[in-house]
């Protein structure tokens, strides 16, 4: 039996589809909600009759949007870099930093000495930062164990995120993001003996929603990315990558070739790379507050990505060590100020573009059928979410039913 | 009669005292307050007998900090400039967005229409951002009026905002803040007949408790605004400059002369300068926001503050055009990752270096005697307050009294 349907009235939306307005903005709309989907959208005054009836909720004149999407982060992790990034700041080396026991390796030691709940008690901080700015969809990767048992726990602890809030999460299978210290020099081992066995292991129980991998000259070649990928083909598992970010490897090509839903960071991504990206329908994840921290001048080249029709996506990358970055927003004003996107396509890049780097289409704009998962925000125009800095106008965030 | 002291335990407190610890650390702490004061701060054991039987609220190891103090904001305005980003970033010429009314004549347009309530509502939501990381003390600027009424109401709106929150707010007549369009090429003719009359007539209304120009070839030249010091020197008001933001004007120089609290920006400030502010015991508040926006690439000078003794402050600069910035927090990551300032030093600079940019002696340390306004944090170690982006992890709040 159906719930009955309820009606949020008084609103200007952001449907963020293909409609002719930017942003598919309507003013004086109406939205109907029923059985955790979005029944029906349009102008206030075309409501449909069996619709006039419903329980009603006056937004005031607020923007809706679809729920925002962060479609890239490293939330579950042990420890912080706090200390690390004081002793940098105080002038140490990054050698000096790595004799201290810094950089992702410290990472990995925290997480592989937290215990499940450790682990989600610190992700579920950093979610609900996230969660009070609207998002509803949440991409979360292992990658700080690098041993069987810390993976997986990493990737239980990012459904639990799931399961504690309301909110969706999806998870990557990071087992190729780093070398482990013991396997030192012995990349392809790693990959054959712990790597690729983990990934088979976690998909057995049922933990893996896409594959990813760190194709980088500090990480793994194309050739291991690629043998990693051979098994997410064979598991049934979509891919995506973290690709030209500090020099260009083709990995976002080879990533590309292999039908991946998306390629991450990409300032050093060339013509050729957009290309194939362009060819496979790759979406491009840009990740400001990395390049932020890093202080990189490399942008990415995003009026390629444009010419091109490559979708544009944004997420926080929040991590411990080069984006510790719980601010979807502040992604999306980083996002126009750093590289030059229009508010109009950062929003796109956290809501309809990041969808599909997730591989989900049931959200990330507002029409009939689509799970009922929106932002409220008391702003009058959709720019206003990119303009502000540090500054969280959500009203209220919608996840199913309106209550 | 005393009202009787209450006693927070089970803390640790970075006092930015001059004590030898950085941040003036001090672990396994309490601190005891009475009738709006510091009464005691040490270590637990050391607790005086005539305090160990009061009234005791236990912190559960969490960090205490002085209360931030954000010490140059424009929070009051009309209007926002979001329309004017969204333009810009879609390709617009900073001729084409004059032409549309942009830029900051668009600020004072929407402030001189905009009755006091509307300023004031507005100006609450800014704050409210503020207050929710902490910050205690808040300087407000007038200068998007540039008449007399405009100005007036805008200093009563900033008073109000104090009224309004458990939050001071201090005041500063920025008359001299741009040249209003009915005073085009004739910016010594605003200066005395509007600028000075408006800051006398706003001192006997005792709206003003600091005097603030903007010095700057698209504003105004030392000489103009050593005509405005000169008058809040008969008033007996400190001063202040908007100095080398965009070019090397000697506008520090000329605070420092002056005896100015402060002078902000300074992206141009030059070995001179340096040594001038050094010398008056003047101020640098550094303003990241602005850079960041601006996408600025000169960097303010600062190992060279360093090196001369110049306490350095930060600041949001919160303001509608070039550093819509509400997150205190996040100008102190900004300060840290764009301007190389250690955690410890950004600290110091929404603190006591804060406090000394505003010239309050009773806040901005924790010490007996001192303004019981405090920030409690959940943070083991106070480098976190900088590392993390787009984060708050604000525990409570002490304005005052502990409720
Ligand atoms: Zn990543
Ligand atoms: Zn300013």
């Amino acid at each position: 039996m159906s719930a009955s349907p309820k009606l949020l009235t008084n609103l200007n939306v952001a449907t963020m589809t293909d409609a002719p307005t930017p942003y598919g903005l309507m003013s004086d709309a109406a939205i109907a909600l029923q059985d955790g989907l979005i029944k029906w959208v349009g102008k206030a005054e075309e409501i449909p009759e069996n619709l006039q009836d419903a329980e009603s909720v006056d937004l005031g004149g607020r923007l809706v949007t679809p729920g925002l999407i962060d479609c890239h982060t490293h939330l579950v992790h042990g420890g912080n870099r706090a200390a690390e990034f004081e002793m940098r700041l105080n002038g140490a080396s990054y050698e000096e930093v790595a004799r201290a026991g810094g950089g992702i390796i410290s990472t990995v030691r925290a997480t592989r000495s937290a215990n499940a709940d450790e682990l989600l008690q610190s992700a579920l901080r950093r979610a609900d930062a996230l969660i009070a700015e609207g998002v509803t969809t949440l991409e979360i990767k292992s990658g700080y164990g690098l041993d069987v048992d810390t993976e997986l726990r990493m990737l239980r602890v990012a459904r639990e995120v799931g399961n504690n809030r309301a909110i969706r999460v999806r998870t990557s299978f990071l087992g190729a993001h780093a070398i482990p210290a013991d396997y030192k020099d012995r990349a392809d081992a790693y990959i054959d003996q712990v790597c690729i066995p983990t990934l088979r292991q976690a998909h057995d129980e049922g933990l893996v929603d896409a594959v990813d991998g760190f194709c980088e000259g500090i990480a793994f070649s194309t050739d291991q990315i690629a043998r990693v990928f051979e098994v997410a083909r064979e598991l049934g598992l979509p891919v995506k990558l973290h690709a030209e970010q500090l020099s260009n490897l083709g990995g976002a090509a080879l990533a590309a070739r292999h039908g991946a839903l998306s390629a991450d960071h990409l300032e050093y991504l060339d013509e050729d790379g957009v290309q194939a990206m362009a060819d496979a329908g790759t979406v491009a994840v840009l990740l400001p507050g990395a390049f932020y921290t890093l202080r990189e001048t490399q942008v990415p080249p995003v009026q390629s990505l444009r010419e091109h029709g490559v979708p544009i996506a944004l997420a926080t990358d929040a991590n411990p060590g080069s984006s510790p970055l719980t601010s979807l927003l502040l992604a999306m004003n980083m996002g126009c100020t750093l590289f030059r996107l229009t508010p109009e396509e950062a929003l796109r890049a956290v809501t309809v573009h990041a969808a599909r780097a997730m591989g989900l289409t049931d959200v990330g704009t507002i029409a009939p059928g689509q799970r009922a998962e929106l932002a409220v925000w008391d702003v009058k125009q959709p720019s206003e979410l990119a303009y502000r800095i540090g500054f969280n106008p959500l009203h209220t965030r919608i996840f199913g039913a309106l209550t």
